[in-house]
């Protein structure tokens, strides 16, 4: 029993990592590292200071830690996993996920070399089959690797419900099942304002319009940005996951899990309601589905192995 | 008297002005506006609707808006402008001045037509010249347009004298006058631990060396950046300035203001201690300074005429 | 458009008064006039001075005044009514209403005439029949004149659920309609934990035993305290229905009403699903009632209206 | 290296322990035990349980439990000691310091015996004294062991400067050495309001009535209550310090610290400026004082002095 600091490694320093590394110093959930490989070891520092730079407008008191060398990792609690490339015009999908699966086996060597007790945390593209990978290569335990696509979905879901009925965002819940963006199966049934069930308040056109608009949400920005994708949402997501795990607050919040025998899978990541606290994903959740809801879950699972198909062995 | 949300705009959607608007929304202190030209007006939507999706995780609720039309910012409480060039390789100074001159002049123009009571808070290097542009273009009282610099620079002398004596950023404070970067003045002797002068507790030497990498703060990011320059910091000051404002808080904070005889000056913008509340700049601190605090104050406020002397007119 | 803040009057400087007093400088909503009667000036003096000296340590910045004088309450955005007795052992219900009933009458009297444009949010109890008496007496539009007792209800029931299910109490909604504690009427199927039913995750003695505890909520404390009864969780539920209106934020809350027409019902203040922003009640929500909750309601109206029965004209 | 929750027991549930388990819960500092005698054990549990229900409201997610049972104390990070009684009239001095000293003896005791690891923080008066007991009677090294009353008599301080100079309060710093209220040794020339010493913008009597004020702050707030004791910033005070203990922050903060030497003393409880992080009192910071100073930091030590004689042996 000590009062020493949680320590928090986030590794990439893009956007959505330095975004994370940002939230995390602003809710003072521990020391935070960001990591990048050598090539940008100087852009990384400079994201780290500037960030550690804000600290006394902004009021917290943590370290902020740039740097390429995984040693500076040691006895993390939590690793965010953010590195990867992006899908670039001509790359084959079986490219991106070759080459992003590579990252990640590289990556989680590094981390549990210095952190063999830490809960990994997988936000990389495709992130079904990235979070099976980091699984894979960490050989930790299945509450212990976690991905991130759910709260994000959702997230935007709430935004877009929020805005069609002039309510307070937080007043909207919403709930999917599977995997991410196209992939995402939104259980409207279970999606609420202010408790009452939107399908109440929405007609089934304009639902279908925010599920579609929800679906394209990663794509929306993507073509706004013009360049990149998305990195505050993104970022806020996994903070809100990793705060449930640093804080033991056993939230319920949708996590890309391991099933082995959950809604009638096996073998496979995907996203599931989940309960995270100090342990990593605590629990599954598992709801009654209607026919049409397996049916789309099936579907999505099927998405989610062809994508697990194209790893190497 | 109602309970309307307080409206912020953001002139410039780069990175200091997406994550000051990100900041903005963080903090509840009212509906954003982020502003960018017509060529930019997609990403800066991007960027508005990423902060947007965020909210339901982070808890706020307020608007972001991205737009390329100042009849969006109509009836802003307060407009912070990021708008402009950074210098670049082969640019002349002069050039830079006047490029960034030209942005002020049009920012400003359509910025009054629509908020014409509004506060104006101007970060756009070299800040000082460029906060006594907007003082023109506008008309506004001086009371209403203010520059920040003193609240960046004092953030980094604060987090390197805590890192040098291992202490609480928040019991760090400092002290400046002057120009911003290089023109800066420390004043050592306003500067403490906890309440305690420094230089009781760090060698002469070691503060030198302190004051010298705040002075180089700017350029030592941008170095370590290769493309870019500092926006954490700077936007979270930027937000500390507004926070003054929006919330009438009659804070002690370093501005750039405009100089009717204080300090023995006439007709000049420059960093000074303020107090900010609802209606800006709400009094000029006149500090008693010896002989070689005078002396290092007129030289920072040549160089600041200097650059004033390239405005054209 | 100016940046003053906004004016937050307190009526009864009690435990539940001075506690959301706290809660508002805590949350720097606006400057807090706290305001009993003559007799107790200096304990309300010393309540509002122990409060604006926690500031410098809990970082708000507002001003937190105790007085006897309705003039301190001028111009106030919103005022919360928490004065009144009571019921003693040997009280009848008739004398406590009646009593409470001038209470209100002559404190909203004094209201008004300072602050005629102010939101009332009242928690004197039977707290329906009192914001009805408190709603004549000021002749305000019904959207201006609020009760609390949803919020504080669901507030413990989500507590309860919590617990039983050992999961974060954020994730867990509840919805009641009608009567405060023994009147109230529990919608479970709009009750979730992370999404999902609670009656799929808790059987159905849990969670009338749930229910159970939830009606005698306010009596467990006041039998724990064996003198005085809840403060925290009311002043919490004030606190944030006033932050809703403070802050037009749009919440979807249960608020105690006027019904002209919804629900079947007329003329009658009770408890309903609303929409709280800058002009107070902007919106009731109607839900399709069951048979069974419709009979439940009419029950709880039916002991509301007695309590009005019991009004002296 | 877990995620386990901290944990943090506040012995007595009078107003100060129960504000100051209220304000862990809503900085979701740890899991709270608010621990009384038998006699009290009801009360305390309906304030734990009325702080506990108000966390769904406020967006808190830990236990707070109330108990007269020292075994749910076991394994606390920090046990906060706010026991014992207030000064009655017709009680003599020493009996007031003999009874409370048998309190902190017991109390003590059963901390010591479940937290063999814990950090004491010590509230109760005459709190010099008061803290040495504790200190003998842990056994426990003297970092661990620490009284409050700087914290408090500074944010007094500050109130008042604030107030005479209508500047935001948490741009004031105020600095004392020795005993609480009539004890208290102010520094001037170490308060300052924005980085500016206050001895420059305030008159010598204006200041030498803010520093009677802040004298008798703890008595002006007695007198205008009629019946108990200010609690509010007493608990925000006692929060500060656990918080700088419970996140390592290094805070430079006043503490009542065992003296061996420093300052000239020896073998003594009283007032310094101290830095505290995760083991407690990690540094004593001695400033050279002026001989006006020392004699009446020696005058306020004789009379810590003067009430640890009439302790029993």
């Amino acid at each position: 029993m000590t009062n020493e600091r949680k320590k928090i490694s986030v590794i990439g320093s893009g956007f959505t990592g330095a975004t994370a590394a940002f939230l995390f110093a602003q809710k003072e959930l521990g020391n935070v590292v960001l990591v990048d490989i050598p090539q940008n070891e100087n852009p990384t520092k400079g994201k780290a200071l500037d960030i550690l730079e804000s600290g006394p407008i902004l009021g917290f008191n943590t370290s902020v830690k740039g740097t390429s060398s995984y040693e500076d990792t040691r006895d993390s609690d939590i690793v965010i996993i953010t590195a990867g490339i992006a899908r670039k015009p001509g790359m084959s999908r079986d490219d991106l996920v070759q080459t992003n699966q590579q990252v990640m086996q590289s990556v989680t060597k590094e981390i549990v070399k210095f952190s063999p007790n830490a809960i990994l945390l997988v936000l990389t593209n495709p992130v079904d089959a990235m979070t099976y990978t980091v699984f894979q290569a960490s050989g930790f335990p299945k509450e212990r690797v976690i991905g991130q696509s759910g709260v994000l979905d959702t997230a935007r879901f709430r935004t877009f419900v929020a805005e069609a009925l002039s309510l307070a965002p937080q007043d909207i819940t919403g709930f999917v099942l599977g995997g991410h963006g196209d992939d995402m199966v939104p259980l409207i049934r279970y999606s609420y304002a202010g408790g009452i069930p939107i399908d109440t308040l929405l007609s089934p056109s304009e639902i279908e319009a925010i599920v579609e608009r929800t679906r394209k949400g990663g794509a929306e920005i993507v073509n706004l940005l013009g360049n990149g994708s998305a990195y505050y949402a993104p970022a806020a997501a996994l903070v809100e996951m990793a705060e449930a795990i640093l804080n033991d607050q056993k939230r319920v919040l949708p996590s890309i899990a391991y099933l082995e025998g959950e809604y009638g899978f096996d073998g496979i990541y995907i996203g599931v309601p989940t309960v995270l606290g100090a342990k990593g994903i605590e629990q599954i959740i598992e709801l009654e589905l209607s026919d049409e809801e397996k049916s789309a879950f099936s579907k999505s699972a099927e998405s989610v192995r062809s994508v697990m198909n194209s790893l190497r062995n």
